[in-house]
């Protein structure tokens, strides 16, 4: 109890941020500066800030383990002699209390100010411990991988997915034609591009109108119902009503893409809606792509499923951005990592795949709980849409079963059609 | 009108969104990879993607201005020989028919995907032309500098604020005792710290209870109402109800943190706020520091003031983080550069901040319709707060009369005093 009556519901939890820094001060006054900006700190002590307030407020740094120096440019405004610059993952301890288990107010302390601090040369946050309270706030995917495959009717084997192409300039015809196409290939999954929103050529509830009757007759006559991810991300005020036009159309599925309207933006989303959120991380290699500065997937990812995505893009090998393979398959690993008993996220990969990856994928990641879309792989495989569906759902099982890819090859006609086009350098 | 029948709203209006890229592919191709990703592109041509689609929708390259190299380690999985890396500015034109004049949409093809192009070693988006349609759908501030100086009653000089100190850890008991000494020191504008969320141990409906009767004492005594921002950060759902409390308790501002709850969510809280909102920068430098990748703070704020930002946070100069004067200034320049007719906003200038500083700004800025927050400045005045608001407001003063800094030194007791403390290798 405070000295003037209010209770004060201090716990033992907190939360712990992992960072790595380069600095050109002592590593262990560059961990101390990050803790005090984050934390109780100015840089003098003033009145009121007494030990007991330090002591029960304060950030403490937990470790500071020295790495290789990365050699790279330090970031501009940072001070101190470039000879004396030193590479360190630090893990900092931040009280619960302190912000509570509120995603922003989090992202305040563990990300705030620090990465304008002058004496960081480099400045990454790149994972996060997080406590229980979090789940209990934040209910994380509704659906996820056992929701999905219950709305695609595919309890097993990699879920086969496709995006719209071209990704805008599609009249509402046109693209009922692209979606019939899609359905009859047998695609589990139809994405709307990221740039798809809901500009004047093509409205979302156009794109509804067009899209909702072929699926929904195409479901009447085989009894499978693909799932098409309506991209709803728009000003948040917008968000529950292209939801609920989506649904009331009979989809079963809306795509948002988290950095543009917000993780807050998700999560709001999250309490809304009553179907899978397809979470799409456009604008994430602003934060991700830098070794210098930023927020590694394996951090954001976390709150992004606390925050409610049940599908989350991950990129997947040998695809056309920046990524190696090594961080890609660290990505899908973070996504189906547990997080505080929330249900599971569903690892999106797309980005240049196509049939002939499922092997190495699934040497890589041992299960088929994913969402792989092709978009060139399906929609331009040499024997149309059909043999691209055909040649990825081949491999996937081939692989899923211990076959290698040359037994998949031998086997399959669309798998070594896909091939010819694009594999020569990869097979 | 298209050939399906619905009619298709063309309008010659587009964005145009400005780079600066390195790359070791030629310019002129690496310009036409950007805009193709970010519009009509595949790598390949598909089925649909006719040269009408392609005249309409893709996104032109404007201009390629070669920059000199950098001289930076280029970003992470970027392609080419490093010997052929140049630099350039491009400019990207959008058709605003691609989306529309949506905020988050409009990200998705300025700033999506295109930050993971292997074909760019570095990626900024350094500034966006836009045009009326987004004002017409979004409202920009809605107090602006009119506003807020009509609120404190400061119709002229510069507005001279300050932040709790300690940032976290005051009970609600002694947080009232530091509104009262900063009340009676003089202050127009005072803040909650950023990392002050509503965490269990000094929760907002608490800071509320203890620092509203204060500032409506003070204003019965005195006939000035202290404007006091308090900080509303949290999940999006709460920030109706987190405004309402301080509303219905007299209070005359809200901060927010615009990057935790997201650019949207900003633009959410101002459809329904009646208060200025504070707009807090915290995890800007995520975003802008690196001159390698990310967004530029000129292109951000054009979208933090579309999206409501009455105040917006620019540091000042010597301010302990790690832009430069220059930067600084230029950040308050773009502030205050009108913005398709939208009220003005308030550069808010902090960090390091004390009244030896005023005379400097002013000459670069020419202006003082500005908010002027400093922490050690006016708490840590060897005098008292009193002492640090005067040293302040006389500084400006003096500044705004076209008088030199030895001048106010010559005439201001509190400003020397202050000068003995901050200013000697400053003054």
């Amino acid at each position: 109890m405070a000295a003037d009556g209010v209770v004060i519901a201090m716990t033992a939890e907190h939360v712990i941020a992992t960072y790595e820094i380069e600095t050109s001060v002592p590593l262990a006054q560059a961990a101390e500066v990050l803790a005090g900006e984050q934390s109780t700190g100015t840089f003098v002590r003033v009145e009121r800030e007494s030990d007991d307030v330090r002591a029960r407020f304060a950030a403490q740094v937990e470790s500071v383990e020295e790495l290789p120096a990365s050699g790279f440019a330090p970031l501009p405004g940072s001070v101190g002699d470039p000879a004396d610059r030193r590479r360190a993952r630090l893990r900092i301890r931040f009280p619960l209390d302190n912000f509570g288990p509120s995603l922003p107010n989090l992202l305040a302390a563990v990300a705030g100010n620090l990465f304008e601090i002058k004496e960081l040369a480099a400045i990454r946050l790149v994972d996060l411990d997080l406590p229980p309270a979090f789940a209990l706030r934040y209910s994380g995917p509704q659906f996820g991988v056992e929701g999905t495959r219950r709305l695609v009717d595919r309890p097993d084997g990699a879920m086969i997915g496709t995006i719209i192409k071209p990704s805008i300039g599609l009249s509402p015809g046109d693209l009922a034609d692209v979606v019939q196409e899609l359905c009859d290939a047998g695609t589990d999954f139809i994405k709307d591009d990221e740039l798809q929103g809901n500009g004047p050529t093509a409205p979302l509830a156009e794109r509804v109108k067009a899209v909702m009757p072929v699926i929904e007759r195409h479901a009447d006559r085989t009894g499978h119902k693909p799932m098409y991810a309506f991209n709803i991300t728009d000003d948040i005020d917008r968000l529950e009503a292209n939801h609920d036009l989506v649904v009331a159309a009979g989809g079963t599925c809306v795509m948002a893409c988290i950095n543009l309207i917000g993780l807050a933006g998700l999560e709001y989303l999250r309490r809304r809606s009553v179907v899978p959120i397809h979470g799409h991380r456009a604008m994430f290699g602003a934060l991700g792509r830098s070794s210098q500065i930023g927020i590694a997937f394996q951090a954001w990812q976390k709150i992004a499923r606390l925050s409610g995505a049940d599908h989350l893009h991950t990129n997947g090998i040998s695809n056309k951005f920046y990524e190696t393979d090594a961080e890609v398959l660290a990505s899908i690993a973070a996504v189906r990592t547990p997080l505080l008993g929330l249900n599971s996220t569903v690892p999106v990969l797309s980005s240049g795949q196509w049939g002939g990856l499922a092997h190495a994928t699934y040497a890589a990641v041992g299960t088929t709980d994913l969402l792989v879309l092709a978009g060139g792989g399906i929609h331009g495989h040499p024997d149309g849409a059909r043999a691209g569906v055909e040649s990825m759902r081949t491999a996937w099982s081939s692989a899923a079963r211990g076959e290698t890819l040359e037994d998949a090859l031998a086997s399959s006609e669309p798998l070594r059609r896909a091939a010819e086009l694009f594999g020569p350098a990869r097979v």
